[in-house]
């Protein structure tokens, strides 16, 4: 994927530099419904991605303002991930994402 | 990426399978504005995508019955993209999208 496929000023161009990876929007989805996760939620819940690719995708999420975390545990460090406000104002694209994928699926019950 | 990272039954990952590559954004970003593309007018404005990627995103999409197409030169054989009454049901999840990518942009006029 090329680093800068599309003009800036385009809105959906936007949208895909943070959540154009299906991975990013398995994150999203755990923290939307859960609140707050940590680093083995995700890996256990998103089977089929590889730790580099949830760690690198929640780097990212982090990098961007979206998500925050919060060391929890020291010896080792572990953190809990939370979105943050900004991360939040992605909730009318995730719900409009559950609606279709739930009439898809024939299944409108959360 | 994994061919089945997650659950079928999981809403988000079907837009995921749908929707998780940059350049089907751009592509979905190009006929929900003008209606109708042919290929030339996606590679011209898809910048920084191949030839190969736009090519194969789009199949994925007439695979997927989200847009048809139609002959409208047999020599060479050319064609016009549109998005079909499966592929309009996206509409809401490009409109949360645009929302928020102008937003972010600052900008919020069409």
């Amino acid at each position: 994927m090329p680093e800068r496929p599309y003009d800036e000023n385009c809105p959906i161009w936007r949208v895909a530099d943070v959540m154009g990876h299906p991975c990013t929007l398995m994150i999203l989805r755990e923290l939307f419904q859960d609140g707050s996760c940590r680093f083995k939620d995700f890996q256990s819940r998103s089977r089929g991605f590889s730790k580099n690719s949830v760690s690198k995708r929640l780097k990212a999420l982090v990098d961007g303002g979206f998500v925050e975390r919060e060391l929890y545990e020291s010896n080792p460090p572990r953190y809990i991930y939370r979105l943050t406000k900004r991360g939040r104002k992605l909730g009318p694209i995730m719900e409009a994402m559950f609606a279709w994928g739930s009439a898809e699926i024939g299944n409108q019950s959360r």
